[in-house]
């Protein structure tokens, strides 16, 4: 088989969130032949998908996303050069066509996810423009959100999302070089729900 | 593409747990620019992984599997006639191989999942250390455990487990018929817990 890249985060009690989300909170129960946890968390912790209803009042759930658009070819983009945010002269050297998967590997992956910090690389406005007019069918990047932090800009969420392009945040890109790859990132089946973490894998061949 | 077959349990407020287990509670917050939810919910919720530490205190957690073993090649059998439980019988006919993912359809895909009821079908304990011998990698069934409610034979969890054999329950096979499958069942990466809901889909070409 091929070579398997987990691109997930970790999820427990130290898992780093976005200011403001709860927090994770897992309390397991030893019972005399079984075990099990009471989980709290965030529709956006970790790694997760983010869909219309997240921006949108009216927008559809988690539960409704075409599976076909997280699963099948990606490409991942080395902008580990990148200052700030990705940006449409970034972008615009790739060749993007209709439909792909595009995620992008920034410094982010390289600091890691442990702290929290505000200066992370995010999606410029102009350049979600961009990839909503190339009709990509999904787009992930590796820090908590595609947005900046405290920005007013909210095109990054509201572009992608509202041309039907899957969001995927908080993936850990350290272990995957640029390349294509098949891409597999799979959320929880929550009705109607804003987000949901994700196991969301690269297979090479 | 092929044909994607979702064969995940909804995760909601209605979603039917196994007695004794957390209930579904999810709390949306409506921001001014963007939605985010709370969520509570056990390990063992709807469509998800057993994994050793659900029956061994020492048992690796659901972060330790093997992704290899959750993606393949799998079967799934007709077993809507059976009554009562999985027998060894029933299994024989079947020509397992080693490394085999194996499903089982049974009488509760019929039932449907709305509702918890006692009499489910489950794995038998013989037919369990028959599975365990024949080295399969995967097994799944269409009920909240593979194990007798209140059954004292444990070797449905322990014999499958012990031996590597990773388990999923709370599978919706109503729409699956019998057959071959490419498999695709990915928990979330909880850092040392006995299980996790899962997303599991069937690929067929």
């Amino acid at each position: 088989m091929e070579k398997i890249i987990d691109i997930s985060l970790p999820i427990d009690e130290k898992t780093v969130v976005y200011p403001g989300n709860p927090k994770v909170n897992i309390k397991t129960i030893y019972g005399k032949t079984s075990t099990y946890s009471e989980i709290k968390f965030g529709s956006h912790t970790a790694t997760h998908i983010d869909v219309p209803k997240h921006v949108f009042k009216k927008g559809f759930g988690v539960d409704k996303i075409d599976l076909k658009k997280v699963i099948g070819e990606c490409r991942v983009f080395d902008m580990t050069r990148v200052k700030e945010s990705i940006k449409v002269e970034d972008l615009e050297k790739e060749n993007i066509k209709k439909g792909e998967r595009i995620l992008v590997k920034t410094k982010n992956s390289l600091l890691g996810f442990k702290k929290f910090y505000d200066n992370y690389i995010y999606l410029d406005g102009d350049a979600a423009e961009f990839l909503a007019q190339k009709k990509i069918s999904l787009f992930g990047i590796d820090y908590f959100s595609v947005k900046k932090r405290g920005g007013k800009d909210t095109r990054p969420h509201t572009e992608l999302l509202k041309n039907g392009i899957v969001i995927f945040e908080g993936l850990d890109l350290s272990k995957a070089k640029a390349g294509k790859y098949f891409f597999i990132g799979l959320p929880l089946k929550f009705t109607n729900l804003d987000g949901s973490p994700a196991r969301v894998i690269l297979l090479k061949t």
